[in-house]
């Protein structure tokens, strides 16, 4: 099937460019001797994830448990989830899910501790624990690498847990030099620091001036989106991940109204200017969505669309996109060659 | 099952509020002598569009064929989708639609009535189509009285299709005018206006100072939101959609991180400082998102929230808020009583 028979809106990943996202980033992380762990909430997709495991991923990183039950359901065999897990509930889940995957945790507080110890002892799992680090995200994670060094003290002499770690997100000049000065605190009780987990696509390329990191998430690296361009981190070319619309209204000379809004694209500018970059018309300024209408101002353009017409926008964020569609079409050179479910969509817990 | 016993983050819908909402607009409307004609979309919920109708609804109204597809195969007999149907494997399906149910659509242009009518004509459908004009939202819709009527002429003339009135959102001070200049217009043809559909629950209880208008259509009403509260058009008694989440990390003495970011409420702000009310803290600034991640400040509270503590929040958009979860769980009085599931979410075509 042709690319233009699809109806709209339409998330379209193509196969080429992502496949070469895939190695691209797996060569260098294996250059620098880093491990890859790709974040999957991007795409959401279990045979993606399987794709970035067969070629060399150590495992996959997800962020909700909902979304590593669906990886583990698929077969993906080594998961780590970073996030505090509170609440019986999800203990109870986590501890089942550790029976089944290889699976390693954060945690940045005492409590976090406490209940994942008490649920690993009654399953009687033993749980890597990494400690998260705040280098200025100001989310979660430890502010000091004294209290890091607790946390490191109180996961290692809980029952049903053992000590995995450091991590934080996303790396930056702040992170070596934590991780320095937690591993000075913690040596004169004999403990090392074997797994750094750092992150994020836009600096991704500089994994290797971090000298502590020993392990690195990226997830948008493999579709890209307008964010990622803005950080240099992929270039047009790369981008993998597009949504089709369709212009369903011309109401003046200089707007055209999409069929997709902000329950297509979401609302997260990311800092942008605009909702996307609609590749035909790159003068075009996408300034505002309904749910279900895309506001386009095409008067800066050299030629307007006619009603009817399909434009491809790629989004600021494609992560929050991906969570907004059940399912994704892979195409190779403008032919639909299959398509996806967007499997782990929506796994809020 | 008690409320607390759900695991987070979870969208509660209090069903007797949402019961009160839907009688006190019918109340008013059937009052006022004008047709409710409630927008699903809020909700996407076949069971809530039915307890709307059978209150007094006319109809609904919904705004992608695959949210209308969802409802009439749910029993719903008669539905508005006030947009415009562009192309070939849409139209098939809303002709499919029409011999199913009393439906109608709209168009704001030639290019949109001539789809209509060739796949109407060839179905052998009548289709009532309404002209879309715009008095000041800048989305869709014809410009000028002088268009509308054109269109409607076009409409009337058109096989497969009669003209079916006007269509505007939301209702203001430019409303009646224009109706009024569009039936001087069409009088020479004998061409009357029988039905005027206006909308938008922020203006709700001025629906009767609009005297041309015939039908509202409302959506935000049965839930309400934080937009809605700033409106006045409900109180926060009467909001009847919430999300409980829980505090997942408290990094500082003033932070504390919830496990709902922009994956649970979404990033629309509509125009709002913060992306939600904590009602258990209302002094607490909810200042920014992650995809997982909710942080809060809760320097200004005169308690701060353990790790572990739930907290209910009211989101600043309930229609993008309910299309991020497979499920509502509806309660009354703290106790579950029922669970739904958003039949209609994710209906982006």
């Amino acid at each position: 099937m042709d690319i233009h028979a699809l109806d709209t809106p339409v998330a379209i990943v193509d196969l080429d460019r992502l496949e070469a996202n895939i190695v691209k980033l797996q060569h260098y992380l294996d250059e620098v001797r880093i491990a890859n762990r790709p974040h999957v909430k991007t795409h959401k997709i279990p045979e993606i994830a399987h794709m970035q495991v067969q070629t060399g991923a150590v495992g996959i990183t997800c962020q909700k448990i909902g979304e590593a039950e669906v990886m583990a359901d698929a077969g993906i065999k080594d998961i780590f989830i970073p996030y505090n897990i509170v609440g019986q509930p999800k203990l109870e889940r986590l501890m089942h899910l550790a029976q089944r995957v290889n699976l390693s945790v954060t945690a940045d507080s005492e409590f976090t501790v406490r209940g994942l110890s008490a649920a690993a002892q009654q399953k009687g799992v033993e749980l890597p624990v990494l400690v998260e680090f705040d280098t200025g995200m100001r989310r979660c994670g430890v502010q000091a690498p004294r209290e890091a060094a607790e946390l490191a003290r109180t996961i290692a002499r809980s029952p049903g847990l053992c000590f995995g770690g450091l991590m934080t997100y996303p790396c930056n000049e702040n992170t070596d030099p934590f991780v320095r000065q937690t591993k000075a605190l913690l040596e004169p009780d004999g403990m090392g620091i074997d797994r750094v987990s750092g992150g994020g696509t836009p600096g991704m390329w500089q994994a290797h001036t971090h000298a502590q990191v020993t392990e690195y998430r990226a997830g948008m690296y493999a579709y890209g989106d307008r964010r990622v361009l803005r950080s240099g981190a992929l270039q047009l070319d790369d981008v993998a991940f597009n949504i089709i619309t369709t212009v369903v209204s011309r109401p003046t000379a200089e707007r055209g109204i999409l069929d997709g809004g902000s329950k297509t694209f979401s609302s997260d500018t990311v800092g942008l200017e605009g909702y996307g970059l609609i590749l035909e018309y790159p003068d075009a300024h996408f300034y505002a969505m309904s749910e279900e209408h895309g506001n386009v101002d095409f008067s800066h353009c050299s030629r307007t669309p006619e009603i009817g017409e399909r434009v491809t926008v790629i989004p600021n964020h494609c992560c929050v996109v991906s969570n907004l569609f059940d399912q994704v079409v892979g195409v190779r050179q403008g032919k639909v060659e299959l398509t996806w479910s967007v499997a782990a969509r929506g796994k809020l817990k």
